[in-house]
């Protein structure tokens, strides 16, 4: 399971080193996610509509390159492992063949409440994780 | 009813031009009314657990000099006005005698759902509006 | 002299209340121009390389009804006026049928140090302002 | 080395779910890392005005309870290692008793030009890495 979308870089996310935040890389990911979940057929919003929300409990990436202001790159976002409450992802973003950063979330299944919960058979998917 | 508030620019605040991004002075000029109306008693996180939200419903900034990262500002926030529903309020923000900018908000009452209410009794003040 | 661009919303862009915090606009505005820059031919992150920066000095903005995330919204761009150091903009963001927001900017030519100077001439278009 | 600061959790910080947005923490950290410096006598922004940059290479964050608007926090920031290039930080943050998250940064040394350079020697401490 695997799903590429385009991102093109913002002015406000990029620093005064002229670079993207290290800190919206995490950013990026999460649309990876949520365009990964649109691409097999489920909004994210009506997810939490109905009860069903993800939050990320950790989160690693290895900054390679640098990204600048109206860069267009490339963010390939792939589910590496999925339990009965958890999905893990992992994050390839390049700019044409530079790889700038690689990552890899957790993300669990929780109520509105915050309390753990089992994510919907309908997202549970062939990945037997 | 006025009130200053201190705030210093944080890096991801600041873009390749190395100023302060515009959009943030409206981050800042809601920080100045939240801390006004701290300081007055209340607390706006209590207020929308209590069903009382403010929506900025109209917004004026005049930049007269950059930010720059790590800069310390002074945020004066005034309430120029206020009626059953709406409050408007100005800002000046300053970086020693030098002026940065001058803001203009107006804010609406809103329930949960955003439609207008009456703002409580013990948020009507003395200004007659 | 107007252009438009999609937009959709992103799950940090919103605040408690659900909907996009009203500082995000001005950075979609600052999108809008940047496209409707690259409509008629010229890159923003070109212009910085070539030592041309715009600056807002002036914005306003009008919020009509609020946007959510997800929401996949249209702004309009438009060159209101245009002198020989300065530009402005007005802006119509839609979802559907229905105006979530109106804005008016004034952006500054100004140089690496942050020193006015006039528009180079290829931007200089047939708008007399 | 360690060091201390409080923070306030800011409204645009927080996202739909009414929590502080997974990417703002890397910000936090980053505050942590430019109060420690300042602590201990060096200002970041003069350190870039002189020609030295940080920049994070590699981040990890672990999740444990969620921070809401309004909340104060504290992060406790401590260099965990350091060598001719790299500095290596660890991040604890905490409502009260309660630990909201824990981090670990590589950050690295560069110049302008975003190439890898020595730590200056008055940032080189005691502490052998």
């Amino acid at each position: 399971m695997e799903h590429a979308i385009s991102i093109r870089v913002r002015y406000p996310e990029c620093d005064p080193m002229g670079y993207l935040h290290h800190s919206h890389y995490l950013q990026y990911f999460e649309m990876g996610r949520i365009e990964l979940l649109r691409a097999i057929g489920h909004s994210y919003a009506d997810l939490e509509k109905a009860g069903v929300f993800f939050v990320v409990v950790k989160a690693e990436i290895r900054y390679r390159a640098a990204a600048k202001f109206d860069d267009e790159l490339v963010l390939r976002t792939r589910i590496a492992k999925q339990t009965a409450v958890k999905i893990e992802h992992t994050y390839e973003l390049k700019r044409g063949q530079t790889v700038l950063a690689e990552g890899h979330t957790t993300i669990a299944c929780v109520d509105r409440g915050g309390q753990l919960q089992a994510i919907p058979e309908f997202l549970a998917g062939n990945d037997e994780g």
